[in-house]
């Protein structure tokens, strides 16, 4: 007999069909037993009548396959509802789950270390769920929208010789007798693709920082979303991609996860235009604002984000804002100057909801340029031979981005700790599950 | 002015248009200097008549930007050029490169170790750019396909804290003060995701062996792409999932990269069904086909892969073969017994033109059967109380699969070396470029 789904349920009233999945809640009254199934489609409820079968045995989370006739009810959840004729338990709970999978709200009512913790069960809830369906659409909608612009999809190592991003915050490999290390960000190989003649690429990949910090927005294994493109004006040409990425995402959010969004309560902006601000007017501007703050020079600290974001909204109606012309002692060696001065650089970041989701920019393409500039910061260029070698032989204008996938999903659903939107976060301490 | 690549010039005859690329090819006649342009779209052909432009300085590999008609032309390799009216060199080569980038068939002629040294370089040629298109269709084409049934997409650690597939060929990382591990597989992640109600998942990601083989098809580092299924009755429903996605598969590589394979001369299969074969009968006509040979118990060595091959060729028209019921020794502890010989698992591996590119197979879903697996091999079931957990409470028969995405597009292009199928491939030596 033919699976159906509790999402595909309706379609079939009727009908006889079968359903498999995990009991979710169960709830006895005299001699009937009603069983919410849940599936990969969502929740489904059934109903068994009489003693005659083994739904005195289900509990919670057993594992069982059901048959029945569909029915349309007025007062089952979802108007339909399995009137059961044979019940089969394929997978007996041992004991009673550590979280109570079935809580609503359990993000709320729950300590994030034990969600985390118990995760194989912790997944199972619907609400916990949500996030990583989410997830997986902003994946796709980033590859999908790329490859529709001439992007090509890569795949470049993660086992280094060398830092991408500067020296610290390296996870050490042993690659046989080589010390190697956890790539930080696919930043060379993905310039090195775009010289090869490909352009275009993007990729989605982890990516590695041995930050210590332990905080709601860090996390040590992230996934990166990355694009670098080539023959580009300027980093203006890299932002208005981005701009038209962000507008189609999270359209295609809104979407696709219409009952995911609903489960967080989550507003997914509209995006038109996203402001840009440089940064040492977005400084000025907080401390217009604001007051003085104990700011870091050159770079924004988390509160400084977030008041640049209430600043975004209320001037400009916008929840995200562009930080542009990071001074060039605050970025990679790899960093285009600006041309009207060359302190700075033609760099943003992108900040969404008082966070930062983007970095990029335009990069330097220049060979003699480059290697001067990883020499001024004492980096030895034998060690980036192979990178250098891209530049040596012909490069064109480009610049790309990343966009940390786990802080977009975090901003998007209003999550307030990132390690919610990590299926099995690495951080400080946590290596398992 | 508008920016065409050359793939689409055709369509412009008779205009005005813009081009940028690199001076794949440069033949100059008396005052006449014909230029092939290479850009993302392939090559095309311009035309610069006279002196005035900075044509004498165009060298192989120099980035230029270039304007002009565009005309019908016979006597141009595709049938259309562009008259140039003037040429701006954007990034000019250092010195000339090490690889002849335009040369044709470099495969057969360079040397490989050469090629892979100068990856930034011979990336640059059409011929090595072709593998990589095919593998991103092959990388899209999965990803569809299994979305398409039900499957979501997972990124799963590559930090872990213990093996996934037995305890040697890891490599360590020092994360913080914890001694960590390589991820081999997402194996143990892809079924708690499955536990955990997506029922269908699917990654594509890297995975990592420390062997210390130094062949033509092994690296260290390598896509793995990988899904995980539950409700399934057996193997053979895991096993019918991958014929079909193999059938779309190919015919979609078929449509979109018929230019790609024209290069390499390579054909793709058509796949109807796909023969199976128990080892031991595999065994058996072997040795009765080919006489004794020096062969692994329990296994097929590589040449026994390729004689199976040519064995099912003959035999089924057919050049890949699923070899199943492989014994439980030989195989993970989390592999399914066989219901009717408890010494073999409900596991397979696929062969393709001689190589295996699968691995997969049912696994074991009941909570006690998995420990005790686990605890007959030695390991300490402490180790994985995580994963376990999964099982505890309530977990679907289920089964999955993992093809390695760098063999099957060095099987499908005919290449000789799965190096070859690696953007910056990872061996026992090579950890740069």
């Amino acid at each position: 007999m033919k699976r159906v789904l509790s999402s595909e349920l309706r379609e079939y009233a009727g009908q006889k069909v079968m359903m498999q999945g995990w009991a979710h809640r169960i709830r006895r009254l005299g001699h009937v037993t009603f069983i919410v199934l849940r599936d990969r489609g969502g929740l489904g409820q059934a109903v068994v009548e009489g003693d005659q079968m083994d739904a005195a045995q289900v509990t919670n989370e057993s594992v069982i396959q059901i048959q029945g006739s569909v029915r349309l009810e007025d007062r089952a959840p979802s108007g339909v509802e399995l009137q059961v004729s044979s019940l089969e338990i394929i997978g007996q709970p041992a004991e009673p789950p550590p979280i109570a999978v079935n809580s609503k709200h359990i993000c709320s009512t729950a300590r994030l270390d034990t969600l985390l913790k118990h995760r194989a069960i912790s997944l199972r809830n619907p609400e916990i769920r949500s996030v990583f369906k989410v997830q997986a659409e902003i994946m796709t909608a980033f590859r999908d929208f790329l490859m529709d612009r001439g992007f090509t999809e890569i795949s470049t190592p993660k086992i280094v010789s060398s830092a991408t991003e500067g020296g610290a915050e390296l996870f050490p490999v042993q690659y046989f007798e080589q010390k190697a290390y956890l790539a930080q960000s696919p930043q060379l190989y993905k310039q090195i693709m775009v010289g090869s003649g490909f352009e275009r690429v993007f990729e989605v990949g982890k990516a590695y920082r041995a930050e210590n910090h332990n905080t709601a927005r860090h996390i040590n294994e992230f996934i990166s979303l990355d694009y670098e493109m080539g023959f580009i004006e300027d980093e203006q040409d890299v932002m208005r991609m981005e701009v038209e990425l962000l507008r189609y995402m999270f359209e295609r959010v809104r979407e696709t996860c219409s009952e995911e969004l609903k489960t967080y309560d989550a507003q997914v902006p509209e995006i038109t235009e996203i402001p840009q601000i440089q940064l040492m007017e977005a400084k000025e501007k907080l401390k217009e604002l604001y007051g003085a703050t104990n700011s870091e020079e050159g770079d924004l600290n988390p509160e400084e984000e977030r008041k640049l974001c209430e600043y975004s909204q209320r001037e400009y109606g916008s929840e995200l804002i562009y930080v542009t012309h990071y001074p060039r002692s605050k970025r990679p060696a790899y960093a285009m100057p600006d041309s009207e001065d060359p302190a700075l650089t033609r760099s943003f970041d992108l900040l969404f909801r008082g966070l930062e989701i983007t970095t990029g920019g335009q990069r330097i393409h220049e060979y003699d340029l480059l290697v001067e500039s990883f020499r001024s910061r004492g980096l030895d260029i034998a060690d980036f031979g192979s990178y250098l070698e891209a530049f040596k032989y012909g490069m064109p204008p480009h610049g790309g981005l990343a966009i940390g996938a786990e802080r977009l999903t975090m901003k998007l659903l209003g999550l307030k700790n990132i390690r919610e939107a990590c299926l099995f976060p690495r951080d400080r301490t946590r290596l398992t599950p």
